[in-house]
């Protein structure tokens, strides 16, 4: 007999990834699917999640599935109240899925999945306190504090992409004005390198063209780092964090990103001269970490 | 034989005030002295300090002292690394009075011992997780998490007042732009009446013309607690507390402050139609809370 299987599956706004997830966190395979849009049905979404459970775990039994979502997760972690890029609106999504699957599911935020990932297995291990920031289509976030991820009094802390850096400044989905998210993604780094021209490509081209010295797209990784320092520095100063990870899409640029952020946290930050300014690193687990988070609080309900 | 007392000590920019607090944070008596400035000498300030607590114990033996300073205590609650205010640079404050008092002495920055005295006895009073905001000569603040005063890494965490809200705003006296406390205090309250011109008075003087209607003050509420509500948001995004606590002089205008504060925070909160706003409430204990909570962690060096 095949022996159980723990899957997490982490639905982006455009993508659903679901993989076989040991209790170290390794990764032993994974399945994607597209993500059914804000119009599609809620049974259409869950259809996609049944069929990349089944699909990754390859006939054998499921112990228990971890589901990253990119909405926001109530207090209790049982619902997703709001989430722009996907159908469910005050879904009870937790009770809905193990009722359908028949097993355990643990149910939460995709960036908080994401900080317990790399605080139990990767750039945040062992840390006391840590900022988490997830940089991508938008900005996600998850807080550690005295070694445990904080979920805040609705299960919301951590949602750092709409703090509104800019007053008056560039209109969100959200419908707030200068969210941090506007200033930092891989749209603001299209925008910042070539006017938002959508021809000239995504953020990873503008991520290749900077490699390749292009001057648009250093200049742009130039500005979007220096808005990410300047939002650190907001963060730093309320939290005062051991550490500070950064991941998602757009930290796999690494230094293009990174050094401009770190140059703008330190010249943002009160006293930065009688105060240690914490560090900011990669985030260590890549585009799989909300997953493998997931698939983290999936093995907690089973004890393995 | 008198019975000891504990007594808890608060270093603001301009007055110190000490008082015999209770372990129950009932305070007995206080008395208040003009704070030395930056120019004068540590000897100096350690002098006044010496002289208040004499003061105020009227020859009661004292069992120990609360210090609560208006600057950076770093990690241990040992030294002052900065205050902006005070001649104190990197001093180890807790070790120079203790020697000079021959009693326990405990160290912590004035907001956070305000937000132990809210927590242990004021507006804050079991909560689980609470921002608390101190709206004065600048803004000063305190977080709890999971049922305690949150110190950071560094014992900086709950600095909210140079977060820069606006980039490239108004010069702050940090050295950064744009902090918040440059829109959110007594002298921003001056400024948005009456140009900042010191000949039409002060934050109370301000507070008074509005509660008689005064047009240029209430304009001048609306703006500073807009601002007051925007800042909130980017804490509430971040932390997602259960509840928010508005301390500090300028509190003491209450709903003026406070009404434009909650309407600024449930427009600038991504999703506020979909997730609870905390309240915003007033602060309880008034301008002692930072004495009170001084005088608390006293009373927990010698178990009363």
């Amino acid at each position: 007999m095949t022996a159980p299987v723990v899957v997490g599956v982490d639905i982006g706004g455009t993508k659903v990834m679901a993989g076989v997830v040991d209790d170290t966190g390794g990764v032993l395979r994974t399945v994607t699917a597209l993500t059914p849009g804000r119009t599609s049905s809620v049974e259409q979404l869950e259809d996609v999640l049944t069929a990349a459970v089944q699909d990754v775990a390859r006939g054998a039994p499921v112990a228990a599935v971890g589901v990253a979502a990119a909405g926001f997760v109530d207090r209790a972690a049982e619902s997703v109240t709001f989430a722009p890029h996907l159908p469910w609106r005050d879904s009870p999504v937790r009770t809905r899925l193990q009722r359908r699957w028949g097993v355990p599911v643990a149910l939460e935020n995709d960036a908080t999945c994401a900080g317990v990932a790399e605080h139990r297995y990767g750039a945040a291990l062992g840390a006391t306190s840590a900022v988490l920031v997830t940089v991508g289509t938008g900005i996600g976030g998850a807080l550690i504090i005295d070694g445990h991820v904080v979920r805040g009094a609705h299960g919301m802390a951590g949602e750092y992409g709409h703090m509104s850096v800019v007053p008056d400044g560039l209109q969100c989905e959200c419908g707030g004005r200068g969210c941090w998210e506007q200033y930092v993604s891989g749209r603001a780094l299209v925008r910042a390198a070539y006017g938002g021209d959508p021809a000239h490509g995504d953020g990873v081209s503008v991520t290749a063209a900077a490699r390749n010295g292009d001057e648009a797209a250093l200049r742009a990784f130039g500005e979007v780092g220096t808005w990410l320092g300047l939002g650190l520095a907001h963060l730093v100063a309320a939290i005062d964090p051991e550490l500070i990870v950064v991941g998602g899409g757009v930290s796999l640029a690494q230094e293009l990103l990174l050094a401009p952020a770190r140059a703008a946290l330190a010249t943002h930050l009160v006293g930065a001269g009688h105060r240690p300014v914490p560090p900011v690193v990669l985030a260590a687990l890549g585009p799989s970490a909300g997953m493998v988070g997931a698939a983290a609080l999936a093995h907690d309900l089973v004890g393995g």
